[in-house]
């Protein structure tokens, strides 16, 4: 039995084909009828024709939108626009009914309302190319790491660690609830690992642990955020793909970064032209030209000292005023972006705003980090140089009124044959918003978690 | 800069190259000396020689092992025995040094200290190996579903549903159970998500919904088991494959898994031909003998209750008498797939000792469940056609005691154009142990959590 996107990539006109699938439409006419049909394989559907010389034509024509059928029928150049091959149908089993009431009809129905019926969306032309798009990028990923000599590594989960003390952590824990309240205490010495534990934020520490014997590794996994924040960008449960490179400084890293997600968007645009179609005709106008233009272009490398003296001297009256020493709001963003007309890196920023691991520049007041600005979505990407001096890192971490012994098998990986290394972070999500236009974090992943709702 | 795995792959004979790596092993004489060096991409060392001529002779004989270095030299056709070229060297750079007392010296250390140094470990030839060979398998599995069309989804990992009852589960929270404590009550209308949730034990409810959409899915997360066992197969945290398919039946299902981890382990034989050899060596004698049979050997099919009829009449005394409405053991395991002297899938499984959502056969006695037992490892897969059928499914699930109204969504998908359809999951670390031989499943996952351990 062959799949409905067979049908498109072979030549099968005057042949015979039996295929599996559902209804997606059905125009039925007096004499006639045409059912659009799809086994989920292919963004377009294939057309079928039936006439009333069939003797089942009129339960053919009781065939309700969403029902499993099983067709046979010829495959004929097709008469009609909007397609160039149809089946003829000689004869059809039905697999499965599907009531009148099925929520999702041939119609627009709002992202609410799908949201709603989440486990059937992806039925949908708009949730069917946006999971496929999640698919194909996922391995178009897994794709570029892995021709280019890096290891997969899975980071843990459960954490014993809140290193980068990175947002609000989810709790895992075996203790019975309802006995902490009525024994009024928490023993942790019977929870299940013996002490504390929480959904990890982040793989990148671990992941560097890879990189000083690997060289190159890339983590791919779901990392977790208990932020009560209803946006829609925020997600309680996301997938972040963490490389990190030994051998490896600042300029190299942004020379990955950039190869990446070059790589990663023209993989996109070549397996998904459909969809991407779609996407561009439905969702985002020039979407397709936004990703061409990015795969062609040069992205600007410059520090963030440069980008505030351009903020400060921009003709724009700002809503947050650029401050040397302070993070760069959206609307920053976006003005860099346009005034540099692509992509840009914005390397070197201060020290007070970024994380405690990344490389001290010899300014004292800088680190060597590094985030993507990308036009029309912003913050793509941050990554920098990690701290490789053992006594640097330290005093840092006093700085910041952490506590050494609980890191300690990070810090001796500056002890033991470390090495300038770096890497960097991207959320999968943003990219796939970056990629769809479909601007909803809750509409990019399949089940979402977000405050007050886990359902599925 | 190269990578040391380029000189393997391409001929450098008589180029000067520069390459950063780690010292692995230095063997120093009076008048030269050899330094076994390597980056990681690579499961062979390179060898670096060097001699008294050079003005630095005495400090490059003072390098410690673990330290990172850059080398700069000419690569010339090896005198000595053990390897084809070395790098006769010409000049060095000291990246990090590394102390005496370094953990990881060239000689054999156990498996148990290794793992009380577990960010270290993958620096030895043993688990270097293994998470390569994790990192190409898992590259392997996507790289099959991919190939063959199928959509790759992120199952939820907080979930509100323990709809399988697969063991126990780990709870998500994020009150503050000191404050649970104090109050002497738990109101989880105050939690996150409004309601109890844990970490998932399965993705495949939720995949059997996009396999109604797409025809073809797979999953590849992390699951979670709060199983309160010290054995060598059990962890808290592992990675399953969960392919779901729609318009396919128990024969077909097992077709796909044989296809599947016949790809899987041929990949792997191709793509590590150093690590295999290495684990065939020294950890599993026989491996890749073991591999290659099964990559051309037919897989037996049978039914649950002829292997019991077989086992019956074995000349074996049994510890676990055989029973034909009871599980198989391990000794049976052993027995049938020698008996057989190959890979055995063993079908239709008595209903009562299977999942809810399992075909109902029309003897009203089994289920239309398959195992694949392989010699030398038992059960590697599991799998099974779905009840397609509503009024039955939900007969099965009162009959256990569930409630519907918990799985509406999932019950839904019989209303709404449901079809035959199966499944079927394979656990990602025992797929690892069978490639590799390394038996313990704490010593093929990078940071394993078991009870009372989530270091790192």
């Amino acid at each position: 039995m062959i799949d409905v996107v067979d049908l498109f990539r072979n030549d099968y006109i005057d042949k015979e084909v039996t295929i599996s699938g559902w209804i997606k439409n059905h125009r039925k006419q007096k004499e006639f009828g045409f059912i659009d049909f799809n086994d989920g394989t292919s963004f377009t559907n294939l057309q079928i024709v039936y006439d009333n010389k069939l003797d089942d034509f009129l339960e053919i024509q009781k065939l309700h939108i969403g029902s499993a059928i099983t067709v046979t029928g010829k495959i004929t150049r097709s008469q009609g626009s909007g397609q160039t091959f149809e089946m003829i149908l000689s004869k059809y089993t039905l697999e499965g009914d599907c009531p009148e009431d099925y929520p999702i009809q041939p119609k627009r129905h709002t992202r609410e309302f799908l949201r709603e019926q989440a486990y059937l969306r992806m039925r949908t032309n708009l949730f069917g190319a946006t999971f496929r798009v999640r698919s194909v990028a996922a391995y178009a990923i897994h794709k570029y790491f892995q021709d280019n000599g890096y290891v997969y590594f899975h980071a843990p989960l459960i954490t014993a660690a809140d290193a980068e003390g990175a947002g609000e952590m989810f709790q895992v824990t075996t203790l019975d609830l309802d006995r902490v309240a009525s024994s009024g205490k928490v023993d942790y010495s019977k929870d299940f690992f013996g002490k504390r534990a929480s959904l990890t934020v982040s793989g990148q520490l671990q992941a560097e642990t890879f990189a000083l014997a690997y060289k190159k590794t890339y983590t791919f996994g779901p990392t977790f955020r208990a932020e009560n924040s209803n946006t829609k960008t925020h997600a309680s449960e996301f997938w972040m793909i963490e490389p990190e490179i030994a051998f490896c400084d600042l300029e190299q890293d942004m020379q990955i970064m950039e190869d990446m997600l070059k790589y990663v968007v023209k993989y996109v645009l070549d397996n998904c032209p459909n969809e991407m179609e779609f996407f561009d005709k439905f969702v985002e106008k020039g979407l397709i030209q936004k990703l061409n233009k990015l795969v062609t272009s040069k992205f600007t490398r410059i520090d963030h000292k440069e980008v505030i003296d351009i903020l400060k001297k921009a003709p724009v009256k700002w809503e947050f005023e650029p401050v040397y020493g302070g993070d760069i709001a959206k609307e920053h963003e976006k003005y860099i972006t346009e005034y540099f007309n692509g992509p840009v890196f914005i390397k070197n920023w201060p020290k007070d705003i970024k994380a405690f691991y990344m490389k001290q520049n010899k300014d004292g007041e800088t680190v060597a980090a590094v985030d993507l600005e990308v036009p029309g979505a912003g913050e793509l990407m941050g990554g920098s140089q990690r701290e490789e001096n053992y006594d640097l890192l330290v005093k840092r971490m006093h700085e910041l009124g952490m506590k050494e012994e609980e890191l300690e098998w990070y810090l001796n990986l500056r002890k033991y044959g470390g090495c300038v290394h770096s890497g960097f972070g991207m959320g999968f999500e943003r990219l796939l918003i970056y990629l769809t236009g479909v601007d909803n974090i809750r509409d990019v992943i399949p089940y979402p978690r977000t405050p007050g709702n886990c359902d599925y």
